[in-house]
């Protein structure tokens, strides 16, 4: 249901990271200790619950180090996981099998990570019509990884970066001398097909912007009793427009925004701060 | 005091993220609101109380999008942030800053994080004369940097990878038939400028390691007591082969686990879980 | 006005365009005929009437060979070139100037060659509301440039490419199970700041996107006069819909498709069939 | 007949225009539409009369895509096309087929025209001796494609740039002193396997050529009656010695030119004006 | 028994240097002489004796120019060569043997020359405890695969580079303030698997270093004589560190110095002049 | 006099060079005893008589760690070595010189290990009219930098590779049905800018080549009687084609071969197994 990663982005960061951990000698240890005709199995097993993610860059980890090793997925990309639900199996050479495994963890952790987090807060706005998206404070190399993990977790995603959306904040139009100007100049430079969105943090501001129009408004640092408000004013003068909440959001605080009516709540921390999901690795040599 | 990054892993890494955040458009909002001759100052801020690291990384973003950036920084690497600190300023074009202001915040805000997270675990076992060592549970693609912020908040650092020192673990040991005839087959395939460690989990087995030699022996997830009696056997039977303990380490046990008397601790949340420091932008368009 | 090209795409286009002419020798006439001191002095000038494009390829294909060469540019992005106008001078080492030159002009030929047809086509359009934007018919290797060139032209960019906004044909309708679905589905499976775009090719299947609404609709090889009810369908059930003509256009028919009242019509010619401007090179070695 | 192209050349050019219409999300208008099971057939059809080429660009674009997608080739580089001719079917995953589409038909289409029209030129030298070539007038990045699309419509190459053979030009004689020192420079500094050709704009300078000798003399912008007396003094003086016309070159003036009794015709427009040649597809999603 | 090297880097280097040969036309005599369906064996012999090294990087040649071609190996890496050992077979399409085969050989025939040349030192040394090591003084590009080729030779392999083991030398003893700082500070800066290794050329600096303690004490330009005397002090101070000479080896010097008791000689030449090992081709054409 | 190398070859060498040196951590054991402001200043020495090249790269290695460093040459490429001559000299920070400085020597010391050798075969031909070219029998990713280490000795250049000139062997010959279907395929497939070369072993083949015409015929594996009636038969027969001899090729054996007459005498030793030239670093840190 949600779309695998482009298979050329899977490959060079597993290539990236690879060589990151096998350097030019490769893993010293197994070459001395592993005879090069051992097998091995590894199965890598939840040891907290969570929604697993990233399983293509653990399968594409075993492909790079050794196209032989057979990877069996027992889950798919954000399917929830019980402690000791196998995740993966894989079956092959040995040193090969130790050669790539702290990498396929390595990403299989983190996307974990953040598709557990984004799943709960999804969870936390469950029954109210806001969706959680992402932000761009992601980890320098893996965006798009992490773009999809929150897909995984059940949030949605942001714009990708600054080159496909527009997001006017307060700089932008204190250059731009106002929010009208703005906006008619985000217009005049961009073709059909870009959206426009524009941060806000009053409802004075608000106002221009319901005048003169967006697809979304971004209600920034606003308290529950502001954001209502907004979100009725939205309501009242343009209907089709996105509200969007931003700051401040915890797990804590983020069914108070949900429930103040907005479309759409920003988290930052679903990709600047999700810790690993705990998932270990069982291997037999054989 | 501590040695800067290789600069051509930095100009990489950084490169990579800022294509993630500029696409092949650019900030499509900047260029169309803000005029392309405009200048801006930009503060990066601490927010909360931490370590800074990764500066090298934040300032060749701005470098990588416009060489013209003068950047200044306030604090070094390792530098212990107070909140409201500014930690580096850049002037120069307005639409140049912002670009490159995401990317240079996501670095700078992750690799404080992890030098941080390593502080705290420096700081709870000052005192004794355990050393806190990190991981390969690193980002996938980070690992450089997270080393050195792990250096930044006054840890030390594990191997580099699978390539670079030996590290005998439970499978390897199955394979080669003990612990012996696994510490003399890794002694006999590495050149002599090679450590070797090897990991027990119980003191019958770092007996046979004691017996046969090693430069460092890894005590995993044994208890305080345990781990006392280990130390104690080394220091009887070996005294100079290093002792480092794993497993179960957070920051409740680890002051324990450092009064049991062992060299080292790795822990692999320092990477794998730390949690940004957050860093704000106070950013002036003129 | 135009925002200027992303500095790393044209580094990376004009290295590999380069390395085609010089491989691993170089130029090796001139190695055997200009001694290593001289220095010269080129002009591009124009032979034809048209308009500028690809500056910036040109500048760094002569900074890349060597960038102790003086380039100034007499014209910028996106001029009008009169015959004999003057767009660079350029002045350095001989040997460097004569191995960059054929690079820079290949570069600025195409490019102007495609702003020239642009503007061709928006000038046949003067006085309607109608915008020229071009297709993902471009050159490969070369779109961003293109589309940029486009923009010195006078029109606009259609989406870069499949990832940053929803186009839905036929064959998504078709295995949608229609127009309604399938716009559904565009909406469910995506954020909000991706436009969705969908093509009709009869006013029944228009009247199922009023109803379900879309923020564009392509009307697809609609003559004149069924594109001028399609704008009377639009602007009565969906006022704030986008249309967008395609199919058949030429600098024969174009004028008349705008005059129907679409907002945009799409040219596939701007990108896959515009001849190069013909651009001169005046060299004269000191 | 005509040598395949070098995979490798063909595997990068594919992978960076892939890369430009997919970006780092690919097609998210099938991700939406398209259930992930879905297969699909397409036909590449001719809708104009030509000379096909290009075809193993179009088959990497399917296969880098979806190594399982099954493509068969109808006709062969070089082939003449007739309306409706199919030129190529793919079969495999209706995602996959629909995110490779686009990329196949730019990289077919455009190497197509160049074919056809270099054919169009060949045709109209038939029954002369001379033989149509191409110039370094290429698209950036693609130069090696455009060489062989060259060939399958039935001219021959150039030298493919400036490294692979010597071209002195009024520049490089000028600094040289002359058309005699520079010759000899250029031969004193080359290999034994590199050819030498010289071009001259009047009859004294041939004089001068055919005196000292080269491999191939290069007539610029000489009329016909003047190529017709140049031709006549090679021919005296040294026949060994190639003749190659340029300059002014078009489908009227080739003829004649050809007429003339050179050996060789070099023709920019090959390469830096062809349109693409109108091929469309036929998808059928099953 | 020695492991192979890391597949990412074969794969590299091959490309590399596949692309030095080929260029963007590839092999244009074969095009031209050799039917595109014509079929060849190729079989790699020895014509010298020596040892074989570096087949890992001929099978690559043959399988990037196409995978289709079968090699059989008929000796390992590390296997002794007498005259006329066949010691690889091809067979494929005889295009693309013939595209691959110069650089399999000089792949093959170099690493084979390093081994070859190993050997000799390793055989001058027997009945010695001294081992033969390489030093940093390789090939530029080639090091791992030089390294490589040391051990097939019977050699083992010093420090990679610069950054996996620490070796002090006269500057930095100079600049520390003496061998006690200069290790004390070594070993200050540095994780816990990094062994130490410091040049001396004077006894009573060796002094110093027993003294202190290192793993590893490099005696440099030291005649028999001293040497012997200093694997004496050594053995009484410090009997656990290893002794290493160096400077004034060849293949007459060794087995005396060997003879004094070090436990390492460091050799330059073995990957800095050592001549190819004579490999020959034989290739039939079906 | 001698055209310098394409700037970036020699920067992607360098760069791949240093990162064997380098590795991700950089040189630890500078970091550790020489603090970070301090200065140091090298000269690269001859030890030995020779030849120099490969300047560029070993300047490009200091710049590449630190561009701050100032290099001054003492001496161009292809410029003879007294012992003791200063080559080069760098002064700048200590710990860069000392990261760049086996990077720099490597590079030098096998350039102009390349120029040495070939400077003493080009001496042993003085008098004669032979010249002394390469062939493909290069390091592996080194080739571009070999051949113009050839130069620097006073050597010329084969063919670069399999890419710029027609080289027809036995095999091709065998295939294609003798000497003048091979010849005559050869024309008829290149270009005009392309040089035609044929080996053959016998009298007998030379008459046919003759009577078919070539640019250059290599005579292969002659002894010198009959390699001097070979050259009677080329200069009664076809006095514009080149001799060409290989086979033997020894400094024992290149003078009576040049004697016997021929153009050119090609020697895979000077590049296969030139043993480098013995430079040295004398290093001050100040």
């Amino acid at each position: 249901m949600i779309a695998p990663l482009p298979a050329h982005l899977v490959a060079e960061a597993v290539t990236r990271t690879l060589a990151e951990d096998l350097g030019l000698s490769g893993d010293i240890t197994s070459q001395a200790c592993i005879p090069a005709e051992k097998t091995a199995r590894l199965a890598m097993v939840s040891r907290k619950p969570g929604v697993i993610a990233g399983l293509q860059l653990a399968v594409e980890a075993f492909r790079q180090v050794d196209p032989a090793i057979t990877v069996s997925l027992h889950k798919a990309d954000g399917d929830t996981l019980a402690p000791k639900d196998v995740v993966l199996t894989a079956e092959g050479n040995a040193r090969a099998i130790l050669a790539a495994e702290r990498t396929a963890l390595n990403f299989a952790g983190r996307m974990a990570g953040v598709a557990t987090l984004t799943r709960a807060y999804v969870d936390a706005v469950a029954g109210t019509k806001a969706t959680i998206v992402c932000t761009r404070k992601t980890t320098p190399g893996l965006r798009a990884f992490e773009k999809h993990a929150v897909l995984c977790g059940g949030g949605r995603n942001h714009r990708f970066g600054l080159f496909d959306a527009v997001l006017i904040k307060d700089n932008h139009i204190g250059v731009a001398g106002g929010i009208v100007p703005a906006l008619r100049a985000a217009k005049a430079a961009n073709g059909h097909l870009v959206k426009i969105e524009i941060e806000v943090d009053s409802l004075a501001q608000l106002d221009e912007v319901i005048a003169e129009g967006a697809d979304v408004v971004l209600l920034d640092n606003m308290d529950a009793a502001t954001l209502g408000a907004a979100v009725a004013k939205v309501k009242a003068g343009r209907p089709a427009m996105l509200t969007e909440a931003s700051g401040g959001v915890n797990l804590q605080t983020v069914t108070g925004i949900a429930k103040a009516g907005v479309d759409l709540i920003s988290v930052g921390a679903l990709t600047h701060s999700a810790p690993v999901l705990d998932l270990g690795l069982d291997i037999a040599v054989q």
